[in-house]
């Protein structure tokens, strides 16, 4: 790999000051979390957008949560067909190995992934229609929950449509056997939320009202 | 998803704290950031496990690193077959619309993926084997590093086996036209880091050495 | 005390939390009870274990709960000898300066001190059997309730023990003669509560049948 | 035990309350706990007095601490003599069988202890200077901060004895071998904090300055 180069110093530095603050003050725990092995309690898939900023949300240290993040925080239907499946791969193992207790999919506002797939199915955005698109493929996950709100004969709103996003991951967890599972015998629940990350706001499913509340 | 659990009530208190401190203090900037959009210096491609703090250890604030996390902070080969590729569709989103400076791996110490991965490949791991393992599957990518240090023949160790890894991912990051094109271009870096998540060390790929060194 | 070291990031942050939040919400309650003083309805006596969470399961704001907690929620024989007694210290506070009207003992399942107390007797701690172990000598306080169950002769299962635990503290607290003063002209009730941390199970122990019930 | 009630019905009612909701929305990873054991990263010794809610200040939910509660928050010196010796029972146990990273001493103001020890002294306080009372003698432990405050000769607030009880707290603490151990191996860290109930703040000990500072 000689294409790869040392790390530029502004993380160098701050680097040296989480080493000489933070690690120093906890090198204790840090350790033993090292040795007897992580035991989160949560796994929250959200999406890699940096200004969606899960664990100072949440005030959580090392080993609290298992965080799996990519392009609007999607999970794909259970397909167990030997390829490469990273957020499949992500929740077998957070559910099967470290058996979490609780599966958080945290949506955001101003979803670039979600407003791509908005505007492609607009005719928008022929770039991401290309099959050659990862982008493009990845967003289409999203697909059954436009179908839902009416498509392109309706007129979405953005934060809508990640919302219901939120809901398509959700549905296609309950298609893996292991989640499913886990969620019958109570051992894990599952929780969908959305941030609006200009406000600060955070809203979560409420199922027996079928609608995201504020908290 | 009548399956869904309002969030559980610790989190929702961490939320009220950060909501009234971290986010207060910083609105204004937080409402930019949302209303002109992200601008991310890095993206930064980690492992899920909950003992490897990411923000914490670049002391990064909202909107500064874009970033994507899975099992064994892995990146396939370039593959543009029209499946769900969520680690490329995070990569090209960072690249291509994004345009991101630097693109760094970051592995870790007591890596569970790749000891499973370790583990498989010497016969006391069966159930990563199985073709319908998400996991296995998904630590296959590891491969072509541990053919590499000599496979089943050699005396590999943990650290060895993860910061092989790392190299994988660059080597697969490559194979990106869009990454390659930046690269070249230099618009883009690449790098590679390995952290001991007890002692908090950070080390990063030489390429002209060809070793990790300490920072 | 040139160790000691400044407060943990983690729980500064929370602690920030808290005053932005709850504190804020109710900092007039809480001056007029720095300035008046307090008035507790009730003390409990229970373990330090951290999984025994008392003021969340009564849902305890601040003023309402007088808190002793040590290993294993014991209270030792009233012996007036000059020496250090916190346990009989804090009885003593509670009920001759602050007249609490309720002291309820409350024990836990999986309770690691009554466990080693078992493991003790039946030769498998021998660490434990020390005079030197504090820990050793402080459960000694379970002897006459694990004679009374058929000690090392019965087939004892930690539940029983422990249960039978809050009995003997039940009955060294009405050694006390201010204890048993203050019952016996009912100005406090006694009361022992046995939970199962895993079910989140609460029983209470009914005088009338001699047994720990159900709530 | 044919004195024992059962439980006043205001904390059944908030128990249930607590059943069906926080205990209901966590079972899983409170069922986890029960069965894998406590694993806390920090034990507070904090006192009794009702007006100090010491999981609510740092947002600690079931198994994060491991909290002794005396009066006053004393530690008393090393006395391996095999009486009963509570708090030293408890320390014992959380360093040399938890492992806790963090020892934390917490003090606060309007400590009715602390307040009883100095109007003892000052001769305000007859009935605490007998040899039979159990407050008195264990507030004692506090004789050593007094004396190197000037004692009667000077005029102390309780506030500077308050904080000047968690020092010898702390140095107590350093008696006992295997805190000391744990220290300068780096295995354990000691805090002393002191936390104005009224207004909410909360001072850490500074051992570089050696005074207490506001957070």
């Amino acid at each position: 790999m000689n294409t790869a180069r040392p790390l530029p110093s502004y993380l160098v530095q701050r680097y040296h000051g989480w080493s000489a603050t933070t690690f120093s003050e906890n090198k204790s725990w840090y350790r033993r979390l090292a040795d007897e092995g992580q035991r989160p309690r949560s796994m929250i898939i959200s999406c890699c957008d940096s200004r969606v900023h899960v664990t100072q949300m949440f005030g959580a240290d090392q080993g609290e949560i298992f965080l799996h993040r990519n392009i609007a925080n999607l999970v794909p239907p259970f397909a167990p067909d030997g390829d490469y499946h990273g957020t499949s791969a992500a929740v077998e193992y957070a559910v099967t190995a470290l058996k979490v207790s609780h599966l958080i999919v945290l949506g955001h506002s101003k979803c670039g992934g979600v407003k791509g797939f908005h505007e492609k199915c607009l005719g928008n955005a022929p770039e991401l229609a290309e099959n050659t698109s990862f982008v493009g493929r990845w967003i289409d996950i999203l697909q059954p929950g436009y179908d839902r709100l009416g498509g392109n004969d309706a007129d979405i709103d953005d934060a809508t449509l990640e919302k219901e996003g939120v809901l398509v991951s959700l549905e296609n967890l309950m298609t893996f056997p292991f989640v499913r599972d886990a969620v019958e015998s109570e051992k894990l629940s599952l929780h969908g939320l959305w941030t609006d990350i200009g406000e600060g706001g955070l809203e979560f499913f409420n199922a027996e009202t079928g609608a995201f509340e504020a908290l």
